[in-house]
């Protein structure tokens, strides 16, 4: 039997900004990456977030990010593996006060945007950001692209890695996405992305955008909530999955 | 015995801004209120006085500030209960998670600045504080200005609370603080800010500025750390209280 | 003949956030305050916001406010003449450079929610704004609520001021806005609030929510651009103004 | 005769935080570089310098950065040349701005930190920074590594462009200089930086760490105001130079 997790970035709005239909989605989605505050997020955001995770029985995450507000931490900087250490310690806690303060708790811990990627290639500032959680708390998950030097580090202290695939995305021979941008990165057609998404999951297999097969372990899937009709999309995956006999539910152990 | 708690706010520092002799300090006091992000300080900062606090076994303080780096968290803002809520939890949140990954833990928490003067006089606002305190961690310690709303605040939720007195500043006849700028509001010749903090610790009296006496508790005294001299200002206040036969030591149950 | 300017607050976005539909809006409205930085906008939006403004002939602006970007500039704060003097430079030259590079130029200021409420009572504040105006180009408009000490201000510092009336808000006896959140203080009628609006501009007065006249001058009518169908209600507004021949234009000399 | 401009960063502090003797420096030095409000400095910060340089006769220029205020802008942060571009028009008008209301007016733009180095390889981000400079006033000055991308694209675009050396730093064979932490690469005997300055201004030649010589013109010396006695160090090598028959003076036309 296959079982798989489906994850969601939240909370991402700041201030009097919202975006994405976060109580629509978290019908559908068993794990929620919450942003903390420094790429997005503000405590308001994440305490109506946590709240809105725990109604629905969704597992909370942490979603540290670069500080770079304006750039909604997409933009690469060169941090230094303390520096990692020290802003996902930071972030991570702040999320697991309110976690705390609702009867919850934090599951996992999932880096945003440019730290992800950065994580994914660089073991340096993998190592640093899977110390910072392990620091923290060593039960709580890891998630990271799959394969990547952040599971890698994620395993090597000791925390459970849960090793996360794209359904909507193209893979490069190398298991790393096929930048936005190129000619195939997304993949628009609801039908082929839950066909990707299966594969991975059932076959442990992905095929690139070169035609080679490139092996990865699916433990979560993750969705995107700020497109349009983003509920929508998220609900017909589920479907989909379900349909192929694979049961959704949370990443763990 | 009469015994007494010295608290001083440290890592007020952010990025390559340094203030105050942080580590000469901590050899003197029993309480470090950290800096938590939004008044000052950030994450390396907290880390490092983290470090700082357990090295000296000095108790570790969250001191959440309002969301004014360029002001220092010293300018009133017109925040909600809500807000005030919300901003306590995810600096607590930021603190608690570098002591655990420290191996220590929060001993209290105690509002900065105009955060710390609006919960003194607000009911509202010290409510709420004190909630989100609560809902962390009930075990923590709570410290206001003594006898203010924030302790009437902390006492009714059931957060064990610790009154602080001043032993530098002049007080009025309601319990408040002379507003600085006022004609005699700091004591600047330590021998009289010593007898006035004996006197309270003794004598749980504070003569004001309008020659009435004021009842209050004295469970620790707040010292500066910004001032030219501070560390000396506070190894010879700490030397003038033990020669009265009084306990330093952490405030607590 | 009479004549009034048609103001409306845009570029309110920050980063990926965006808000209301300022190139619709844009099409109807005679002069947009562009956010600075500070309460809400960025670089890249003042400059965007810039650029519409100038390609649909619209008075380009300075928004100063606050800087609470959380709070969206909402909340008092309690700073000084000099802060307010300097953020009001500061900000002002953001934008200022921005229409200057792309061959425009800025027409106008008026302060931002808490910034705007705060100069419109206090005479030091709105003193403090006037000579940051002044001192950066006394040839800008300064827009301010009609009546209140910042149209004071402005007027003796020699600057030439915009007495700005609300279609769609109720006035109080004292000409102050009744305050959101009291039955009524929001008129959600387009018809209504055309007819308010109207009888401001043609008599002079308002009928406040006391039933008693108030006098003022109706230089500019503020527009909301931040509520469902705004653009339409922008329309419909103006369109009701001109059928009752008055001409809608630039606020100036 | 020879002649040169003697520059350093000003205004580097953030509300409470202080940095550098800006006053004592200010005798010794013909062009200050002030800081923006991104990667340090704020509205009060910036009034204050700009006045500071007036009093002296000290040209006054915008040092605009990163955003990154933890950071203080000396971290690499993958910006688009649009971003780069938008950046310095706003930070550029904030100065702009505060020199116009002090009565005096901006000289030159010099990029700070990371921005500088990456200005100084990057084409693309140099032509963005040199566009933005030349938007808003063609007459401003742009300062850059000597020989570098900046230079090159400020020429091309018809600014007038200042070629910046550093008598404290070792240089590579290239013409970059030799990264701190390299052995070597801080000259930190103030004889030996004097040296490397004249050889730098009267030859316009510098001998790099490889022992080659490296081909430059050297329009403006910079100089660091934030290490200790960096004061005394200034002087001296202003000294130095004077004694040598060059006239120190500010750069332009």
């Amino acid at each position: 039997m296959h079982h798989v997790d489906l994850n969601c970035d939240m909370g991402e709005g700041f201030g009097v900004y919202r975006t994405g239909p976060d109580s629509e989605l978290m019908k559908y989605i068993t794990s929620a990456n919450i942003a903390c505050g420094f790429h997005a997020g503000d405590a308001a955001t994440i305490r109506r977030t946590v709240k809105l995770a725990l109604a629905h029985g969704v597992a909370i995450g942490a979603h540290p990010g670069l500080p770079d507000l304006a750039g909604f931490g997409r933009r690469e900087m060169a941090i230094t593996p303390e520096e990692a250490y020290e802003l996902t310690i930071y972030q991570l806690g702040a999320v697991y006060a309110f976690a705390k303060s609702e009867g919850g708790s934090v599951a996992h811990v999932k880096p945003h945007g440019a730290l992800y990627n950065m994580a994914a290639k660089s073991r340096p500032l993998a190592d640093a950001i899977a110390e910072a959680v392990y620091k923290v708390e060593p039960s709580l998950l890891l998630f990271g692209l799959a394969g990547s030097e952040l599971i890698r580090a994620g395993d090597a202290i000791g925390l459970h890695t849960v090793n996360e695939v794209f359904a909507d995305r193209s893979y490069e021979a190398d298991g790393s996405l096929t930048p936005r941008g190129t000619e195939g990165a997304v993949i628009a057609d609801p039908a082929l992305a839950a066909g990707q998404a299966l594969q991975m999951i059932k076959d442990g297999e992905v095929r690139t955008r070169q035609q080679s097969g490139y092996i990865l372990k699916a433990d979560t899937v993750c969705v995107h909530g700020d497109t349009p009709g983003a509920a929508s999309h998220v609900r017909q995956l589920r479907a989909a999955l379900e349909a192929e006999g694979i049961t959704v539910r949370k990443a763990g152990r």
